[in-house]
């Protein structure tokens, strides 16, 4: 009977669904589809550290924090403020003043990317939403006077993209945290008193589905009561169903335990993985956050963001692309431009991204170096480079007479003949170097 | 034996010392006799409310937390101030740039005064020492950057004076306080996170003999746990056998329970209260904290500071003094004048302050009127207007051929004459006067 | 004929008062008589200077100017301020924003003060008007954003207080100041571009009764163009017939040439001078402009001064009392005690002050410490310290019968007797001592 | 003889050589050589206006001086300064912490250009040296306490560039120009004590080459004292044989009068003009100044800047193209991406762009658009757009047997073949389009 079925299958989901707080269960979960489908997001480094905006957003630490400390930051510091000046100084000029939520949502829908994940919360503690556990460090109660995590949310939601947070377990200089520290992380004060019912908060109000968890690295999951908390996200929070997270859970967790593997930051495997990975990188190469002082040569330029997206998506990662905004609120131009130029391209070879899978192979270098991803029966070869000839040769495809070779954004089938009986193949494309021109120019 | 003896000399200190957390036992404790005999004492209200010296240290209150809010503050705000600016933004105006506590010390021990009290933590909750509790709000992570309670001790207490701490029980916008208010005080996540944890903290670090308690009305002395801080406090502390506090511990406590107490602000009882209590006033009548905008004909004038000196002690009060600091860190030179003047007062007539005793009768207005006090056989009768001629009667004094008139400050004895047999008598003084006029003239 | 006779007369006034352009001539003009009648002004310091508020109004001097510089000042800048931090960048803190010049004039007022001398501009060149020919460093385009002389003269004559304006001729760092220095000020780029219209524009528009000349010592007169701007003043200006002006027009001037002569800073003379004189001095001993960090011992107590304005009158001088408000527009309440002290001695002694003129003697110490004032057939005695007994002995007054001898504030006269045969007299006075004490108290 | 006629020669120079004070003799100086070889230039906005960085460099003027104002302009400042918040305010933020010149001269050495024009005083009045005239409202007494038109000239020279003054003529707001505006310019307050010894002052210290002459047109040339100026630069400055200027000298002079002609800004003539001409234009078409709030679709990408320098060079311009430094003295990374790429393709193609001459024909559209220059016997054709397909069809050019096509950057001849009999010509091309395709790429 179909009532008794229904009830059966709920009761046979709480049960198969119900998650321990142990690495095993935990590791268990399934990822949620529209994760891996996605591909690119786009990571958006916002805080404190975008007001002095030099070095990186990890000024705060080299100034202060490190021993010994970074000498450009100490002369920074020196010469332009008066001594003593303190970080938490620098909180009531993050003004935000140009922030529109909108006007970023645009660029970031713009870019091809399919889900955003902010930083709620930094190593410096400071929490870009009024978190009740962080008073008078946040950004309504100082700088921008503002709910910036939720501005953002409706904002990227109205764009139809996933929204993630980002959130750093650890705090540099919190005293608590220094306290723990202190005491070997026997005691668990900073957790318990902050930072757990801060994470908990978080996640109820803003229901992020990306939970891109950093700063683990000085303690083991014990300390953080990692899975305590996963066991509770994946079973009873308000994104139980959809929310994925990362693997920066405790010191040892990365590439190990957790939802996808970030392993280290700009990880790229050698091959391709048997789990579920993301690539996090920035468009400036030197830093996360934005610097004052970022100069051209220190950018990563388009192609080298699409060749970096196209060998990440074909050995089955994701692709999370960072942009610092100003302590204003505004995305600088030439990062606008590397993300639009992006969303050109995929508006044109998105298919051969979005949803795709790893190929049987994922690599030809025959005549060129091209990457492969697939989608059903279709194989899809991507060239990143210029040929030197308009005449390519791919040695890994079995080949038929039903085989069809197409050029994205190109009706016309392209003329091609076999390298080999039933494999390889070679085609010849005059309209071919279009594809692989600037997007805009 | 002596080891026998020594155990049941510890034994017995354990169960004679210890007090339970409820008032019956707390409110038996005999009160430290330093604070009886101090009888003058300093207060100190020093904080963030200090850069905008507007209205009061309320401000912030005046300004964004009462319903309607007080529009001279709104105003204030508006004119001078960028729309969305926040008072955690003043901090770092608080520079105490010019702060030298050996000169304020200097000034508090020049003043007469045994104790010194300084605000810890007032309803705004920034505290004026780094509490671990109140990270990025307090006076060493942003502002000063300098430990101005702990700063404050050393310079007070190398002048031999007491050194006490005011502290603030609630804070008016601190997130889970409000948590605990909305839900009717049934919650204590602000007491149990924030509130005791910093008190602890703050009496083990610095041991204040005054914890001088505040903000406490809005909630009932088992909200705030304050019997049993007190029981710690009194047994355990490291302070427990010379502190002192107040009555200001939850709802209904004051005048009531604790230690001295202050009744309401400035309160003076209508005749010999039975329980120690202190009269705290301000100098500047219109606040506790600095005003940048205070007027002359706004402050106590030095007259009016003795005659209610006077009028404290002999009903058995202590008087505490009021001053507030610069957010530069001085004393302004009308503060200094009248807490010196004070001083010189006391430098002549101390002998019949400190240490005294209310008298069988504490006034007498015969002739013009006079306060007494007592110290063992003698009498003090202390005239604080200018007698409109040089004679003053007294009817109160039970004379007899032994009394000995003599003026303080002046070795020769005075003249005096019975007013009826055995009782009351009148003298008559040429040199009286220099006595009340202003010391330093 | 009458007709004649008017011609004659008014041909004749235009030749007797036409003032030339020389030392002899404008030596010659008589002072207009309000300014002898007057005797007490109050002189304010307010500028930039108020900002730092440290040291002194010379604090640019003493910081970036003389050589070497302040080691003070130098500490405290690069102790406070970011390194390269300009003097000019404190004029945007020169907020003014309780700035009542109502209430600054009913202080004045209260004080017993005739007239008010603001500085228009000290010698960092910043004008608290907004001069056409200073451009962006003015009280106007920046800080105060205020017509701050003007302000002020309006308040002030509303309370029928004579207006005048202190000027300095030199400007530490003007470049063009700096060029003609260089050239042995032989140029005038200085002078004919800069001062001089300045100066004009300054009467014209706000006509003050006092030019309180300034900054003259490094150049001669003739480097100034003096003569022919005080001819100018006397003959053509808007004030030709009030303005009195003071003795500092060019190194070699002061006490020689002018109008009344101030010779030094807070100069008395020996002995009765044949030259209108003013003494100019300060409550604050160290400083004219306010200090943020001064002290009460610093500054002059009310006997002080009020001793200090007797001997100044008894020897012929005018008394100009200087305050420095603060950089927020307030008169510090240390000051506004001493101005109202002063006017609540005037109140009752006024009589002996105002208008009056040097007696025949103008001190007599026999007893203690006396000064003389006349009016008409009035000679006013006054004592400036406490009588150590109650009778006073006169040497120098000629009695005859018909001496009655009276206490200002006391309707009954004194008895009285000879000292000597017609010469000198003893009195005595139980009652007399009120006039001595404080004001107030 | 020789000698004699050397003599003779030179003789003659001197007389010929002395230009008189009005325009006929001014107009016929020729323009020294180095500019019309040079082609391009590089424009460089930097002042106050930085700093707030909204809207345009006219910020100060849409804001309080038209009227009504900008409302965009007014609500920024009233939603993010106090009120009253004065634009000189501004100046102490304007740091130029990251002030790197050689980095910048890098930056437009590299841009291919050969000179540099930078604002020495645009109509705000804040001059970007030291001014005599401009007493702290200039770079050196506030904001980055350094001679910024000092700084950039040792760097560009130090490159082998050019280096010219860009200098407003009016000012906004200077009372002095008020004045004289007030005065129907009969006045010459403002010209006579500022303008032209500042204008002096500037030749002679900084030796520009190019005075980029501006806000002129308020006024007619003979307020300023245009041709008295030019007639001094032009015979006795130190820059006097190779200084070149514009045409903004009074009202009526754009495209008439001076050295080379900008008319109005971004002005291109429709054919080829008879007299050197220069398009001024910038890469943010909204602005010269730095805007914060720049969005990308509002900046010329960077096939636009080369159509558009292509364009002007082959019409007899030559190109001066604008960036606008941030108040932290930091080029925007996305014009520094501009810039080098305008040089990429200049590395290439620079050949037919320096010193190269306006050929018979400008343009050709027969198949695509086409634009010419010429250097000797040489005709350069500059093809802008991609060609649809390889063959490219030119009517203009007479050919011969003797024609030769080669495309620059290739050292093999192209094949073509005639149009017409020794008319026009048809080549075609695989390999053309990599040099049709973005520099870097």
């Amino acid at each position: 009977m179909l009532f008794a079925v229904v009830l059966f299958f709920f009761s046979g989901v709480v049960v198969d669904a119900r998650y321990a707080a142990n690495w095993t269960s935990l590791d268990a979960r399934p990822l949620p589809t529209w994760y891996d489908e996605a591909k690119l997001g786009i990571f958006v480094h916002w805080g404190v550290y975008s007001v002095p905006g030099f070095g990186s957003e990890w000024f705060w630490w080299h100034w202060q924090g490190q021993q010994p400390p970074d000498p450009k930051c100490v002369s920074y510091m020196s010469k332009n403020y008066p001594p003593g000046f303190s970080y938490p100084e620098f909180a009531p000029q993050f003004h935000a003043q140009l922030f529109d939520p909108h006007q970023w949502a645009d660029i970031f829908k713009a870019s091809g990317a399919k889900y955003v994940v902010l930083t709620a919360k930094h190593h410096e503690g400071f929490t870009t939403w009024d978190s009740p556990f962080s008073w008078n460090w946040n950004a309504v109660n100082t700088g921008p006077h503002r709910d910036l995590v939720g501005d953002l949310a409706d904002a990227v939601r109205n764009q139809s993209l996933h929204y993630g947070l980002y959130n750093s377990l650890y705090e540099w200089f919190h005293p608590l945290y220094l306290i723990d520290k202190k005491n070997g992380f026997k005691t668990q004060e900073f957790v318990i008193n902050k930072l757990l019912p801060e994470m908990y908060n978080m996640v109820v109000r803003y229901k992020p589905e990306v939970i891109w968890s950093d700063g683990d690295w000085e303690a083991p999951d014990t300390y953080w009561n990692s899975t305590a908390f996963l066991a509770w996200l994946y079973n009873d929070s308000p994104v139980k169903d959809t929310v994925v997270t990362n693997d920066r859970w405790g010191a040892g967790c990365a590439c190990k335990h957790g939802g996808y593997y970030n392993c280290k930051d700009k990880y790229t495997p050698g091959q391709l993985p048997t789990h579920k990975w993301e690539k996090c990188t920035s468009v400036d190469t030197y830093s996360w956050g934005y610097r004052r002082n970022m100069r051209l040569s220190e950018l990563m330029d388009l192609p080298t963001i699409i060749k970096d997206l196209v060998q990440t998506v074909a050995l089955g990662g994701n692709y999370l692309l960072n942009v610092g905004p100003t302590a204003e609120g505004t995305i600088p131009p030439v990062f606008e431009e590397r993300l639009r130029g992006v969303g050109a391209w995929l508006q044109i070879n998105g298919e051969a991204i979005y949803a795709s899978k790893p190929w049987r192979d994922q690599y030809d270098n025959t005549t060129l170096p091209i990457w492969f991803t697939s989608k059903g029966s279709t194989v899809y070869a991507i060239v990143t480079v210029k040929p030197p000839k308009s005449i390519v040769q791919l040695s890994s495809p079995k080949t038929s007479s039903k085989t069809k070779v197409t050029l994205l954004g190109n009706p016309k089938p392209l003329a091609w003949s076999p390298l080999h009986p039933n494999a390889g193949l070679t085609f010849y494309c005059l309209s071919f170097q279009k594809h692989l021109d600037r997007p805009g120019l």
